[in-house]
């Protein structure tokens, strides 16, 4: 494969683009934002003027969008690149956006022949900067091994998960039950070690490396411990959106899950307090009040 | 020092009180159930048929119990240790038994010429059998110094969190709400794993190095896939317990807690499912249910 189209040049989007034209691709680029359009064309990309330019003679369109509203908009709006996507084409959704919002793509997309995968992915901006994220997929087994030097030129941990589009999605859902808990937690405890009188950077360093440890801890409890929240690594909105897919996902199944959904009451509260733009481990400040 | 008093075998304080004789240490211990301190004669110590001897020619006394009313009853109980503990003896309270427990002896021994040190542990049966502990301590910085060679042989890691006996309390409690909250966080997410119609191990495997990781992801993910509760590392109701205490602190200092409240409903709701005395990996069957 030679010819990919890519759409949502976001604080992700950019890096993963620019891994993949460093492994050689030919990449014809396209953002809401135009000025990010120009920077990646700095790098080597094509720039399109509209999804639908973005879908126009590629191989494969990778969508890396926010969420379900967004993905709709790219393929099948006005200037949409479901109408470019050309037969045999591959459609691969990397944004969270929820298992359902891909199974309801999936149909449309095969009436065209095109081919859908899903691979959602987790990582962080640094790590998207080195191609070395965790990529989890959902489709046929030889859809996703065709894609697959796509994928691993973008992450290093490249999983297929399961055989129909949205099992990534589902994968994710689950990790970003775990991250969301786990960045509400460290707040709460930095927060708490607080309000009984401690030293939280003193505690933190004490708690840090035992069984109290998770990615979380070590990764938000620096910057909460900072105070400086206006750097955005990862915005706190992006767990607004993310625990509600969770929360969604569970309702669907019937399924009770009473820490999340306390983690998700923490991050809207934050979002109404105008922290939603700034970093999530800001969230912090949440507590105690 | 050589000769210490040591009180409550449980499976966390028999390998303790073994790395304090493989020290070098003259250990005269007791417990409530006899057989324990007949198993721990063997590796050398002194049977004390009382609280009272466990206190007696004593220059430390370290108190392993679970809870503020196993302190009170060891201490000032009918046959209790504190009428037999000597003027300038340390009472060194390594049990979790929260901030205002220790507190609340602090003025009564030191009536008797005796000073308190707290000093609460985190790392599990694993570590205590190695002498690998975290060890938290509260109290003065001489009183530190006089203990330490205690300690030292107990955990690897041994800090001086505040100057008042309970701050080793209040920042082990802080570790007890991550702790909590993870392990109750994984149970929810391998749950939900499952609700989704995913395989719970597969995906365990796929984002357990990741953005997601904890300890007790780690740890307990391992188990709560196992299904094999019967085998108790860590019994569920010590984080009801914990949990317990956790809040009770957030209320005496007007913190709102939500993450950890959610986590201790789960906990209790485990209890009074009958998984209370099985290992607490067992929080995985609340969920779902």
């Amino acid at each position: 494969m030679k010819n990919i189209g890519f759409i949502g040049l976001g604080a992700m989007g950019t890096p993963m683009a620019r891994t993949l034209l460093e492994a050689g691709f030919q990449l014809s680029a396209y953002d809401v934002v135009e000025e990010r359009v120009e920077v990646l064309a700095e790098s080597g990309a094509s720039t399109a003027g509209s999804p639908r330019a973005a879908g126009e003679d590629v191989e494969a369109l990778v969508l890396m969008v926010v969420n379900a509203d967004q993905v709709e908009d790219a393929l099948f709006g006005e200037e949409g690149a479901a109408q470019a996507l050309g037969e045999g084409a591959i459609l691969i959704i990397m944004g969270t956006v929820g298992p359902e919002a891909v199974r309801g793509i999936v149909g449309r997309m095969e009436d065209r022949g095109v081919r859908v995968l899903d691979a959602p992915v987790s990582g962080g901006v640094a790590r998207a900067v080195e191609g070395n994220l965790l990529i989890m997929a959902g489709g046929s087994h030889d859809l996703f091994d065709e894609a697959k030097e796509i994928l691993e030129a973008m992450g290093s941990n490249v999983v297929l998960c399961g055989e129909s589009p949205g099992d990534g999605q589902s994968v994710k859902l689950v990790n970003q039950l775990l991250c969301g808990v786990h960045i509400a937690a460290a707040g709460e405890a930095l927060a708490y070690a607080a309000a009984l009188g401690l030293d939280p950077r003193a505690v933190f360093e004490t708690i840090r490396h035992g069984a109290a440890n998770s990615f979380m801890l070590e990764d938000r409890g620096e910057r909460m411990l900072s105070g400086e929240f206006s750097q955005v690594k990862s915005a706190l909105n992006i767990f607004v959106k993310d625990l509600g897919l969770v929360l969604e996902a569970a309702g669907d199944n019937g399924f009770q899950s009473p820490i999340s959904s306390a983690a998700w009451e923490v991050f809207k509260e934050g979002s109404s307090l105008g922290f939603g733009g700034e970093d999530d481990s800001g969230i912090v400040r949440v507590f105690g009040r």
